[in-house]
């Protein structure tokens, strides 16, 4: 059974704490590189330390014209839309699924840049006994949630929201935390929604 | 636990039943096509159907110059080697990993097309509770095969083999039904392998 990190069940427009109007606490480290790379650098830490294999889906390419004249040089391609997650592996025997997305807003993650396709893959998915979920970074507050995938859901498919207050990820997803060697440990929260 | 479909073992060199040599019976429907549509058609029918979700890791490609000129051209890629597999999902809660593979040959699958990253990756996939495996098709013979990762790991591994012999591989793997809405139908096979 699947269940959602410490039984948080989601209260819509509920009084939140305001959010602290703190700015990024930007270290060297982690200075101008992205949520991808965090994870990364997570899932390399992961699998050298045995404890995962999360592997991330290279971007699907459309290859139309190859130039073989010097080894196979690509000259005509174009991106194609991702259909599935950025990221999937297995865990303690358990499937994960998930997609990451960093948003500079500071009151609220917009589902604009979330596909309907990743949306019914992520129920597929949830179906098939797999645990699906997010990893969203606010960039303004540099914090970084886990967001387990029905959360998404429900305010896409149930409440026809177009976004998810700050205030609601703050108290529906869980608040990972960051060290040197594992920039976003979401396998800690992973674990707690594995039975 | 993952077990071996039917409790097979394998025995080096034990003297199996001559392949029969018959024709590869292609009909219309299958000419032409290889095993990687095959199969790509058969996780459709399994998605369709609510049986499974797998699908295919798109090939890694390295963007060097990318022309905005006309919304986004690439111009310059180059194929990178896939280090993982082609294949991974969730079927019944359980986390697959797969590398589909054909051969011309009529006596041996070789080796030489497998790269040590793969082999690598199957093995971790199997440390964390995953099922392993290869999809392996003669083309000759028309005939596809289900391959439990342990059984080339082995062979590579403990036995220092180049390659597997056809004999071995009609021992030691499962012969997949076709039809025509199932091409290759692994996840029967599969099922066997998940306790």
């Amino acid at each position: 059974m699947i269940k959602y990190p410490n039984g948080k069940t989601f209260i819509p427009n509920k009084i939140q704490d305001k959010p602290k109007n703190k700015k990024a606490s930007l270290t060297s480290a982690n200075r101008g590189m992205g949520l991808e790379h965090d994870i990364n650098l997570s899932n390399e830490y992961y699998k050298a330390k045995d404890i995962a294999l999360i592997t991330k889906r290279p971007t699907p390419i459309n290859v139309v014209k190859v130039d073989y004249s010097h080894g196979a040089k690509i000259t005509n391609a174009y991106f194609e839309k991702q259909s599935t997650t950025d990221y999937n592996g297995v865990f303690n025997g358990t499937y994960l699924d998930f997609e990451a997305k960093q948003t500079e807003c500071k009151t609220s993650f917009p589902f604009s840049n979330i596909c309907k396709h990743q949306i019914e893959h992520l129920k597929s998915v949830l179906k098939h006994g797999g645990l699906a979920f997010f990893i969203i970074r606010f960039c303004y507050y540099n914090e970084t949630y886990f967001v387990h995938a029905n959360v998404i859901i429900e305010q896409i498919e149930k409440l026809n929201k177009k976004s998810i207050k700050y205030e609601d990820i703050k108290t529906l997803g869980t608040l990972l935390k960051e060290n040197y060697n594992l920039r976003v440990d979401y396998l800690v929260v992973a674990k707690q929604c594995i039975k």
